[in-house]
Formats: C-alpha cells, structure tokens, sequence
C-alpha cells in the first residue's frame, strides 16, 4: 500500500510540475511580446495573465512583483536566444556576425531596451536591470568569441569583439522605428570583411 | 514723428524677439534635460514650462502640444551638437572617433533615446520621430565623413562609417544604466585603429 501511494504521489508530482514549468513559460514569453509591443507603462502583471491565458492569482504565485515577472522574461528569452546560438555551426565569420547581429534586432531586443530605458528612470527596477544586462552581456560575450574562433590572449582582441557587440546593439536601436534590414545587412558585410582582417 | 515711431518700434520689436527667441531656447533645453532624466511619461509641456520659468500659456504659444516641444528639443539641441562637431579641429582619427562617441554618451543621446522608445509604441510620435531621426542621422554621416576625410567614392567606405556611427550609437545605449567611461575608452581606441587601416 505504502509503495503504491508513493508511487502514485510521485505520478501525480510530475504532471504538476510540468504544467507548472508551462504556465510559468507560457508567462515569460507573454511578458516578453507585451513589453516589445507595448512598453513598460502598458506592461501589467494583469495584461501579461490575460495574454497568457493564466489567472492573474496563477501569475502572481509565479511573479510576485512586476519587476520579478519582466526580468525573468527578459532573462529567459535572452538565455533561449543563446542556446539557439551555440547549437549555431556557422560556415565563416560574415555569417557569425549576422547571427550576433540578429540577436538585437528581434522582440527580445525591443523588449530590453524598453526594460533598460524603463529602468533608467525607476530606481527599483534600476539595480535589477543592471545585474541583469552584465550577466547577459558577458554570455554573450563569451559565445562569440568562441563563435568567432577569437583569441582573447592577443591584445586588442577583447576590445575588437566587444566593440562588434556594440555595434550589434547600435544596429539594434537603428532598427527600432523603421526597417532597417537593407542598410543592415550592407554594414554587417563591411564589417564582417574589416573584422576578419582585424582577428587574423 | 512718423520717423520716430517706426524707428521706435524697430527697436522694441528687436528686444521682444529677443526675448521670445531666449524664451524658446529655454524651454528646448529643459525639454531635452527633462526627458534625459524623466523620461517621456515624466515630460509634459507644464513640468518643462516650470522648469523653464515660463508660463504655460507663453510655452503653449511656442510649442502648441508635447510632439511639437520635445521633437524640437531633440532637434535643437542635435544641432547645437552637430556646430560644435564641426568646429572641432581633431588631430587624427582615435580623436574624431571619440569625439563621435561623444555624441551618443550625454544627455541629449539619453533624450533622444526615451523619445524613439516611445515613438517605437506611440503612432502620433512615430512619424514625426522617424524623421527626425533620418534628418539628424544623416548629418551626422556627413560630419563624420568630413572628419575622417573618408573618401566614400571607394567601395564599402560608406558602409564603414555608418558602422562606426551604429557602434557609437551602441556604446551609447550601453552607457545608459552604468558608468561604462573605462570600457568604452578602451573599445574606442581600438576601433579607431582599426578603423585607421579599414579607411587608408
């Protein structure tokens, strides 16, 4: 009987927790696309339940705060975007540099920017952000010197690829109002030629 | 008399057009100020009229709605930027690339960056920002050509130079949340050596 009923316990625990997992993913992407299509001043804990399809109880037993709720879902895209990249196989350095660039140019990117211009301002939502945008920043890093077959030993290297990283962001916020892609992808050959070049 | 009476109105109408041009140059500076530090929700005509020591009727004669004062601002305070760029006498490119930098680091980038965030959400906003942005990004491309002495007859120099904006316009966005002085000093000098032997 014990064995049965714990058994049973655990067949249960299971499926909860996996519906658990879902609601609290279905959340953070809800989150994400509100805060991109929205801003912070249209992004509720509220209107991300509704758009989840979760009750606003539900999101709050996940999220207990705003902050808690846009964080976790600018994190959670951010780390899906970087497991996508390191699976990526690029076949040189022009297509690695479109891929990083990619990376600011989608829903995760004006979700962020609406979170770190958010933040700017609120001083609650500031320190958060911050710790945030450095633990992300610096994955990011990470994944494309590797993708670049960079070597951070030479000096200059470091400097070269954050700098790169830098104009990805730029692009980025070039990319806000109005479809950039043409002029993008001009640039990005460019570079990709000059960083080449630069890295050996 | 008929002499002396339009003689006598020329001269007051000189100092009153004075005044209503300081008039106006005050509030566009504490437009851009209250956006950089408030943001756009915190900006309304009212909050930069006080900061100004103006009336909110005088303002309102200047500026007849928000769009109107805060794309001004922007605009105003971008070109003062853009006389001052010009008149630089930079003594080789590691100085004009940080002086571009420059231009994204202060508080009119932070203005200018609240209003294209809100612009991205706002349709009233979006076009008239849009515009702006086109206008002032172009001269920028234009004065960085100039001091560079970029010869963009030659294929991908272009392309160079907007990269370098786009990357300026990225260290400016990382420069938001924290003191980024050290890194950014470092990427720069780098990216103009680099740039150095990309241009000839």
């Amino acid at each position: 009987m014990g064995a049965v009923t714990s058994s049973g316990t655990a067949v249960e625990r299971a499926p909860k927790q996996d519906r658990s997992r879902a609601t609290r993913r279905r959340l953070l992407e809800a989150a994400v696309s509100c805060l991109a299509e929205r801003g912070w001043s249209g992004s509720t804990v509220s209107v991300v339940a509704e758009r989840a399809g979760v009750s606003r109880g539900a999101a709050q037993h996940h999220f207990p705060t705003r902050e808690d709720l846009f964080t976790a879902a600018v994190e959670y895209v951010a780390e899906e975007r970087s497991t996508a990249l390191r699976a990526l196989r690029p076949r040189g350095r022009t297509e690695v540099v479109a891929a990083l660039v990619d990376l600011y140019t989608g829903p995760l990117f004006r979700a962020a920017l609406h979170l770190w211009v958010a933040a700017s301002n609120e001083p609650q939502l500031g320190g958060r952000v911050t710790e945030l945008e450095a633990r992300v920043g610096r994955e990011t890093h990470r994944i494309a010197v590797e993708l670049l077959s960079a070597d951070e030993s030479h000096p200059g290297v470091r400097e070269t690829v954050q700098g790169l990283l830098d104009m990805a962001r730029g692009l980025g916020l070039a990319n806000l109002l109005t479809d950039d892609g043409p002029r993008r992808e001009r640039v990005v050959a460019q570079w990709a030629a000059i960083l080449d070049g630069a890295l050996g």
